[in-house]
């Protein structure tokens, strides 16, 4: 719902300019910033609480199938990195590398002192398949063994030229699932099952709908067999891979040494997977909900999901406010949401009251919560649903609600605000991806000018110069292949592209 | 209790190696090991489930001290580091450098790409102070934004030529916290705030006595105004420092430029803290109340507190020893201790029985419980208590209960545990500080041979030359000054090491 003439809260609007939007949400919010190191970004509590949820919902889902948290190192050495060709082909490119361990003041400048050069240099860990095969490599012996089944949470670095807060920085957070099992056909089980925990998750928690599905050959995770993706839409119309599960065959345990002694007593090589998400996933949040008064967060991982803000006069009233708000605090605390208890916050900062309700509202606190004397007097509270801002004549929604009936539906409008949030976005989904093209120029054409979505075409799978040429055509338009929709009906048809017979059709999108 | 002629699950007992006990208990219980890359281990399912109950546990101290989680750059660009000339001193000797961002195969090998040589090499966080405060010099303007407060969990490295795993190692976990005052008065509130939270959480979560204490000079955190630690003592008597909580004065406010207008409009300076505690705390809790078994791990901080191990023997009988062990396990998970849900683990691995009770006594579970076919005839269960696993006779001391009656205790039973093992350790630590010494030699007489411990003598806060001489004295006995404890009565006589009045006592030990 756009309304004209309402003054947004934040100082550029989705329809003027949507990058700089995405910034102001996230400096508005006080989500992120710049930290002054090239490419690292500092996450500010806001956005951190926002991962603390996520990593504590995620890693919920993780132990109950039965994956271990562990910890690996940080430094990789060269030798273990190289040992996998196309994986060090694919990452050598853009990592952070280690080479002194110590500083030395040199004709009074600070340095690497070159008596403390490394003899192997040490990569900081873009993604640990190889540091991880290394310690599976000493765990697993025997069938017995298997399925092993580790995960770690931990920050990654991966050099970027171009950086943008949350979807593409040098260094970020994320949890890094790798897994090793007996035969191809455990770890693919394995593969899929993660992926269908990122797709739950993302709809579930995150109120995100995705696509699920596989990654074409050029796309894959350097060294993986099959790489399956989920994929957001934003709404500019852009995509967003939002987590990735990879089947990596036995290269990656060729490469480290994974063998293990089977019931017949042969040597086999193990098959390994691997999955993950990061702290990208709150810049697909940023850019899926928030609105022109910057995010609108899914109560599952709002931080505070109810803002009580008390409309101090530096009077006698105030007390009584306060101790209104106090108890109401306490009320809403007891009430259960989500089979976890409502997460409540008194705002007591030293600041004006109108100041920490946009403040609330640029942070997507999903219920804002305004107690004044007058409401004291009446029994009542002002509640703002930060999902309906304003109301049809364009005013902020404030409703006037009596404490009791806020406490008895409290719960049940949090629930409603993050299907509502999950609602809207899928049907921009849906209503965005077009079925078919009738030839190149009429996919090209779909994305023309500011029209947003994806379209879905015929795809015959090709490799090798083909689909060399497929990818040249595509970069030349700014497009990608998206991934394969799992589950999707048998193709018909021409691929578009090459004019063979589609084997599956693939979501063609522009991406972040 | 030491009763002879029990053959103990680890190798090498205490009395006989006590460092090479120490790396059994952690290779044993399946804690951490070596990862192939220098100084850096691999912390293992059961290790790392301890560290995320410790992070857990901690994590709701600092938040209920109203400190807000962060996140910050791993990365921190040399001349952030060099602001603070007495801080960079102390660490520029161990730290790893990063100073290209590219790999490239030249001659056939991969190494790091000339081309891609960073301007200004970039230090892999050691500690964040440096990139904290220049985060803090945006965020605080007026007296409004103080205090500020905010904490990270974090992998820091410190280049270390030595390193032991827990204890010392090149790359470790850990949480620091940061906060900014407005005064000296409500820094150093701040500081004994933190250091009284870890001196509780150590005693508490940790079962684990601390003297809580200033450190000398000497021991200061490079650039600290004042360093407070907690010290803990090791069955072998030696000192291990196991947090620690610092005064930085206006030092690191003066190089971030940290300033905030007070309520008259003058600029200030702000008053900066910073406090920590590590993955080392894990290695403490093994030498404070690992035996010759293996590990016993506090229920506080234990993965899982009760494992029940059914004895399965391949005929009709186990599908009912195994359905008795799911519904104890379901009634067990129902029961609160320590304010939380008790954590139970059915141990379903497909080995045999035996051999999982003495993998779950190495690790060190507290309560371990086995089931067989005439267990579920008696409706009993075999309970071993891991902090008493032998009785008089030298057996190992399961104890046949009703399930009803273990139900009912099996709470208090790990209250019990939890206690025992700090009183055990309270009472070590409390006999082995001897009060005084006559002089240096009877002082270097106290740690010849095995005698474990520390003395408390005279201090009189000597500096420069006059502490140099201390120091040399102390290093040539491999002694060190631990810190004068808190609380302490006013000292009188004189200070052992400089004859001058003493003003206050100081521990003296040997430490890790």
């Amino acid at each position: 719902m756009t309304i004209p003439n309402i003054k947004h809260a934040l100082p550029v609007t989705r329809a003027q300019d949507f990058a700089a939007w995405y910034q102001a949400v996230i400096s508005e919010g006080d989500l992120a910033e710049e930290s002054g190191v090239r490419g690292c970004m500092v996450i500010r509590p806001w956005g951190y609480g926002i991962w603390e949820r996520i990593q504590k919902l995620m890693d919920a889902r993780i132990k109950a199938a039965g994956v271990d948290n562990c910890y690996f190192p940080l430094f990789i050495p060269l030798s273990f990195f190289a040992k996998e060709a196309d994986h060090v082909d694919g990452f050598a490119k853009e990592m952070a590398v280690v080479t002194h361990h110590r500083l030395k003041s040199i004709d009074g400048k600070l340095q690497p002192d070159p008596e403390a050069k490394l003899e192997e240099p040490l990569v900081v860990r873009p993604t640990s398949e190889t540091v991880i095969g290394a310690a599976m490599s000493r765990w697993v012996q025997s069938w017995r063994d298997l399925p092993l089944m580790v995960n770690q949470w931990a920050n990654v670095v991966r050099w970027e030229m171009r950086t943008r807060m949350f979807l593409r920085t040098s260094e970020f957070l994320w949890q890094e699932g790798h897994t090793a099992h007996a035969d191809e056909a455990d770890a693919r089980l394995e593969t899929m099952r993660a992926l269908e925990m990122y797709r739950d998750f993302a709809e579930t928690e995150l109120a995100m709908p995705v696509i699920a599905g596989e990654k074409p050959e050029n796309e894959r995770f350097p060294g993986a067999v099959a790489t399956f993706s989920i994929e957001a839409m934003m709404q500019d119309g852009k995509a967003l891979q939002a987590g990735t599960s990879h089947y990596l065959g036995t290269g990656f345990a060729e490469a480290a040494g994974i063998r293990y002694q089977d019931a017949e007593g042969t040597q086999q090589l193990a098959h390994t997977t691997s999955w993950g998400t990061s702290t990208r996933m709150i810049g697909g949040v940023i850019m899926v909900h928030g609105d022109d008064d910057g995010l609108r967060c899914p109560p599952m991982i709002a931080p505070h999901q109810i803002i009580i803000v008390p409309m101090l006069r530096d009077n006698d009233e105030d007390a009584a406010v306060l101790a209104y708000c106090e108890a109401l605090a306490k009320d809403l605390a007891a009430l259960d949401v989500f089979r976890e208890p409502v997460r409540v916050l008194l705002d007591r900062k030293p600041i004006k009251a109108s100041n920490k309700r946009w403040s609330w509202v640029k942070k997507g606190a999903p219920l804002i919560v305004e107690v004044g004397g007058r409401d004291v007097a009446g029994l009542n509270v002002s509640v703002l649903r930060r999902d309906r801002l304003y109301n049809e004549a364009g005013k902020t929604a404030n409703e006037i609600q009596s404490r009791a009936a806020f406490l008895a539906t409290a719960a049940e409008t949090l629930r409603d605000i993050q299907a509502s949030l999950y609602e809207e976005a899928k049907i921009r989904l849906d209503s965005n991806i077009r079925e078919g093209a009738a030839d190149l120029a009429d996919l090209a054409s779909a994305f023309v000018g500011d029209k947003p979505g994806w379209v879905l075409v015929g795809w015959s799978k090709p490799t090798g110069a083909a689909l060399d040429k497929v990818q040249q055509w595509l970069k030349g338009e700014k497009l990608t292949l998206r991934n394969a929709p799992l589950d999707q009906e048998p193709a018909s048809g021409a691929c578009i592209f090459t004019g063979e017979p589609a084997v599956e059709r693939v979501l063609v999108g522009r991406s972040y």
